[in-house]
């Protein structure tokens, strides 16, 4: 690959950040990598990893001359972040995000972006339960979809940061915010919150204790438990700033579960086993577009 | 390991089955194993793949003389297949099952149990989301827990079954069937229930495509629909069987859903923080356990 960006600005070092830089770095992609976080232990542990050239003290001179800044912090910190760096940005620079939500991360970035400066939303639908400065690695983006939101921007800066993310190893899908809130919302925010809620029920119940959870886990419940040790803030503001589409999908959950727990307590046998018979073809669906592999998961039991 | 079985019969030849004949055979803990299935087919299969030495053509034949006779049929096939072999028991032969519920096993299975033959349900936390006489593999039972129930059989066969499961790799674990049946409600019914409603929720909704579901399925989706590709006869069975405790932690699940669809319209982002910040705790001592790798599940999501 060529380079692409001369600067990258990444706001924020966790794990999509460090990922990024690790991905970029060994594509060379871009020139010179600066990178600045909130915590200075964070900035120590990212140049010790060498995920970047240098990190600044301030994301206003981390972004100064920069011709990508990716914005990788938490939701709810989006807002803040783009205040301080709109007035240091480069005309012309490019502006992108990676959370989890796009509505409302165009609603807080946005006003904030000057004139002559392109902000195209984006979002990585990788990562991992882990988080932090030394939980990235090159790889996370290998054959996982990099969701881009044009709401009318110019195609050159659109195709290459596109570019960059196909450098990184991802695929590239366009869509709206709001369709890209709702696919998020059944695909990612519900089955988050419903594991969340799983294993908060397993804990929460004193007949069985959380010996037995722990050591009986591997009856499908530990899969739960690693969706839901994902890093708390990031949820928060994922679930409070896709609200509406998160509640909806939770709306219909709740009522395609109270219609199963009928079902079992009315004993419709053909009605469970009708429902479970189709959702296997969801799962074959997904193996076939090398979204997971149907070798076996070692180790879950009944 | 010393031969502990002269003659093991399994009825039933499935992903359970298969993994034990594989893990007896590798052990030398039985001296000749006879398999019967429902399906012609599935005993071709079995036979091709070496689990049995012979298979008969019915379960009257299969526990003629065996030591051991292993119940490896959903739970709703538990009683009829109890009532067929009951008069062809050998006197002091040991009579197990593999079902994911007990109290209801014990009630279909137990009548039919003549005097002289001892009856020590049990139950293996361990599977895949894989099914049929071609799914069992001998490491299947490695590391993870065989329950076995103890309403006051005697100690010799109670042991020589234990050491059966430990010479198959797992651990054993004994307690009684009202609370494993609790227990499995909370680590594997429930879960699986809900898993499944997810997915078919996903499937429901016309705004967003099957085909998006599935590409975009790395978003964490993805451990839903691998649980909800488990065998539907099988989970029906388990719903049938486990009512009262399934349908008790489902209840309590809601309750706790809605307090946190409650947290997210309100806004209430230290209630969410603090929840999902407990639940992650329990991961930790899941790892900590050995029941699952600290690795990260390489591509989930945002």
């Amino acid at each position: 690959m060529s380079r692409l960006y001369d600067r990258v600005a990444l706001i924020g070092l966790g794990l999509i950040a460090g990922s990024m830089a690790l991905a970029m770095k060994r594509g060379g992609l871009a020139g010179e990598i600066v990178g600045h976080a909130r915590s200075a232990e964070t900035m120590k542990v990212a140049m010790e990893r060498g995920l970047c050239d240098r990190v600044c003290d301030t994301p206003e001179e981390a972004v100064a001359d920069a011709d990508l800044v990716v914005l990788a912090v938490p939701v709810g910190a989006m807002s803040e972040i783009a205040a301080r760096i709109g007035p240091h940005l480069k005309p012309d620079a490019t502006v992108t995000d990676v959370g989890s939500v796009k509505r409302a991360v165009i609603d807080a970035v946005a006003p904030h972006i000057p004139e002559g400066v392109v902000f195209i939303p984006g979002h990585p639908l990788a990562g991992t339960e882990q988080s932090g400065p030394s939980s990235g690695f090159a790889e996370l983006f290998r054959n996982r979809f990099a969701l881009l939101i044009d709401e009318g921007v110019p195609p050159e800066p659109l195709d290459r940061l596109a570019q960059l993310w196909k450098g990184m190893g991802a695929q590239v899908d366009v869509m709206d915010a709001d369709h890209h809130d709702l696919v998020l919302a059944v695909t990612s925010h519900s089955p988050h919150l419903i594991a969340y809620t799983m294993v908060g029920v397993a804990d929460d119940l004193s007949r069985v204790t959380d010996g037995e959870v722990i050591k009986y886990s591997a009856a499908g419940f530990r899969d739960f438990t690693r969706i839901a040790a994902s890093d708390p803030t990031m949820w928060r503001d994922v679930f409070l700033n896709n609200r509406e589409a998160t509640l909806e999908i939770l709306g219909r959950f709740t009522e395609e579960l109270f219609a199963l727990q009928r079902a079992i307590r009315t004993g419709d046998g053909d009605m469970l086993h009708d429902y479970f018979t189709r959702t296997r073809a969801i799962r074959r669906g997904i193996v076939e577009a090398g979204q997971d592999t149907g070798a076996p998961d070692f180790g879950r039991g009944q």
